[in-house]
């Protein structure tokens, strides 16, 4: 296993370069395979996948024995036969997307009769970084050889043999149709690994972390290759005065308690002035059935312990622009949209922000002015996923803004060239 | 003047801060001008640099009066009335091309009704760090604006107090329009400013560097802002044995004398093993009139040699690989296709690449398996350009494979947003 092999090697800095090469040049093979032909290695790897579902349960056991029961994580590492057949289905559906690279996006004669074509063509090698969920090892792989790129991997430690069982099995398809197994590379878990790959500007093209803001942050400030950055997100709810108040609860109930641990839940409800004594209490028993911690500030503190919310502190300043991920939320009361505007660019990480509200003025102004990825009028924020936007299946949610913003997918993964083909003309 | 506002200020930090976050806000007010606002803005300052050409030309001979007679960086600081009608026009042109920000790039009807709409929106804040040339103050500030965008300059110490002076009558036209000044900023010449800037992740949204090596490097290491690498080209001309070598000797000669100072001129010729004694007797001429400086491997100097070129040199290793931006370049005697290949994949900064051959299937892999912005066959790589490419004026030239590759233009400052309007809608 690729791990093992790994593990003899004293020089960290001479092996990863030596990997990287070998990916490098595996780039070109997996460019150069035609579109059904990548079509058929994703469906010949979801066979595969289900055929071999007892060598993974076990390698994948490996790694749960590893783990405590109580670690939050357990679950996002377990795989079992249902999880498994979803793997596999989803390896068949990214086999069914259409190819992004090859296409022609601007053919042009220019001067002297040179013929111009701007082409999209693979990245080449991308990095992506990532943390306990071992379905994250097929997904990348896929997208990333459905769109014509090798990929280096560098998985959690906690999912080790998970994910090393996964690329021997990703290596088993990618010799069926004669492409070099360092297309796919999973590196050691070894930190050291990382901060290689960070660095080697010649041999990887593009760097996505998935995973916490720490993370992030270290790939931001340590990375000099370019980098995409899927990422935390603190995301407001508004609850204009002219909002429908039973809709705004319904709202803010499900972007809270849905699925708080991920990047698009809610982290911050801003409350216009004119409407907060009568819109707390309609979420008073949504978010306390799940026992919501709420962060209030004064005067929303002030009613929500008027009607005895059971689980309620006073908000300190570190509760605003604070991502929860968590059945936690932070209250503000807003004199107006100037102020909740004013608020929401001092705080948000620009992921996705949502106003409540029946005024079209209003509301349009909101989604103009706020500078966010996602932005929604009457809706929860819990929407902004790749699969919801119709993108099949997402590589991240990018809070940057080159390249892709907001949920991408395999359109994302390719760059441009200019071919300029000519008959000896030269510039004067 | 900008310049003098920060000479009193000791807090480089907090000053920094307090302009990047006016800049911030002024964005807001430049992305909400209409299109033909911002049109009439641009043709406005047209006029205004006209009228007030005198002043320019004072303040640029203050910066002209501080220069060496010698550096040859003072033609490009230099200004005069041609050069003054030239970023006149340059302005009325800018007015003219579409506005890239505004259009709905996708629209689609979600799940539950949910309606979706990916507009293309400004970036917001745009850094742009240049040296001596102070037509980029006009350019950047044109392109930034055109496309709804605020922007903070960094120029060079050199051209202070050109770049003072025409953002003096940027300020005007902006008042004009009722647009905050602080929507053209123009940062003290202090490096320090640089850095503060690269790490302004809240309110600077991309930096280009447009400039030597060493900027470029330095941006790379240091920014924790997304940047546009405008890079280095390391350009390679392969002559390919089919190649129709009087072709192939009119578009090396072009590659390096047209203009050697800029980043997509020739600085290594490839030359295949079996035409090399008739191919470079055919480019002595031509290099040696412009007293072309060629460091050549073993084969390439005896043939050299034996018919007296004038400058030449042994080549050392660090003569491949090198950007020479003078009258100089390298030879390397390649024994077919396969090692051309090899040598650029090593050697290349990824910017323009150019195959001279009659051999079409030759010719396909080369255009194919380079990994550079720009690939030719049988014309010069001085034709990398986004005037010549048509894109309308420049931005720079893009090393880098994410959001930009090659000749960029205004297309390009522009982001993605996704607005989604709903009805009280939730998740599942």
């Amino acid at each position: 296993m690729v791990e093992q092999d790994f593990a003899v090697v004293e020089d960290t800095g001479l092996k990863a370069r030596t990997t990287f090469q070998a990916t490098r040049q595996a780039a070109a093979a997996v460019r150069n395979l035609g579109d059904s032909t990548k079509a058929e290695l994703l469906n010949n790897l979801a066979e595969r996948v289900l055929a071999q579902r007892d060598f993974i349960l076990t390698e994948n056991q490996k790694d749960l024995d590893r783990m405590d029961d109580s670690d939050p994580k357990k679950d996002r590492l377990l795989l079992n036969e249902k999880r498994i057949e979803g793997l596999a289905q989803s390896l068949r559906d990214v086999a069914q997307l259409p190819d992004p690279s090859g296409g022609v996006l601007l053919e042009r004669t220019l001067e002297q009769g040179l013929k111009m074509q701007k082409i999209a063509v693979p990245m080449g090698v991308v990095g992506v970084i990532y943390e306990s969920r071992p379905n994250v090892t097929l997904d990348v792989a896929a997208l990333c050889l459905r769109s014509g790129n090798a990929c280096i991997l560098k998985g959690g430690k906690e999912a080790s043999f998970s994910n090393a069982c996964l690329v021997q099995i990703i290596h088993e398809s990618l010799d069926k149709f004669k492409v070099p197994a360092a297309a796919v590379t999973l590196l050691p878990t070894d930190r050291k690994y990382t901060q290689e790959m960070l660095t080697a500007t010649r041999y990887v093209d593009l760097i996505i972390p998935r995973g916490s803001e720490a993370l992030i942050q270290y790939v931001r400030k340590n990375s000099l290759v370019s980098t995409i950055e899927t990422g935390a997100g603190v995301c407001h709810t508004y609850v204009e005065k002219s909002a429908d108040l039973e809709k705004a609860a319904a709202i803010v109930v499900n972007a809270k308690v849905s699925r708080p641990s991920v990047c698009n839940s809610l982290d911050t409800i801003l409350v216009d002035r004119a409407v907060v004594k009568d819109f707390l209490p309609k979420i008073k028993d949504g978010l306390a059935a799940h026992d919501v911690e709420i962060f209030a500030d004064e005067i929303a503190y002030q009613i929500l312990q008027s009607v005895d919310y059971p689980f309620l502190q006073k908000a300190q300043p570190e509760d605003f622009g604070r991502e929860f991920l968590d059945f936690k939320c932070s209250v503000k009361v807003v004199d107006g949209l100037t102020e909740a505007l004013a608020h929401i660019q001092e705080y948000s990480s620009r992921h996705s922000e949502a106003i409540v509200s029946e005024d079209t003025e209003a509301t349009e102004t909101f989604l103009s002015e706020v500078d966010a990825a996602a932005v929604y009028a009457n809706a929860s924020t819990r929407f902004t996923d790749g699969a919801v936007f119709a993108l099949g299946a997402e590589i991240g949610i990018s809070t940057q803004k080159l390249h892709a913003r907001g949920p991408f997918a395999l359109e994302k993964l390719v760059t441009e060239k200019w071919v300029v083909r000519g008959d000896g003309q030269v510039r004067a």
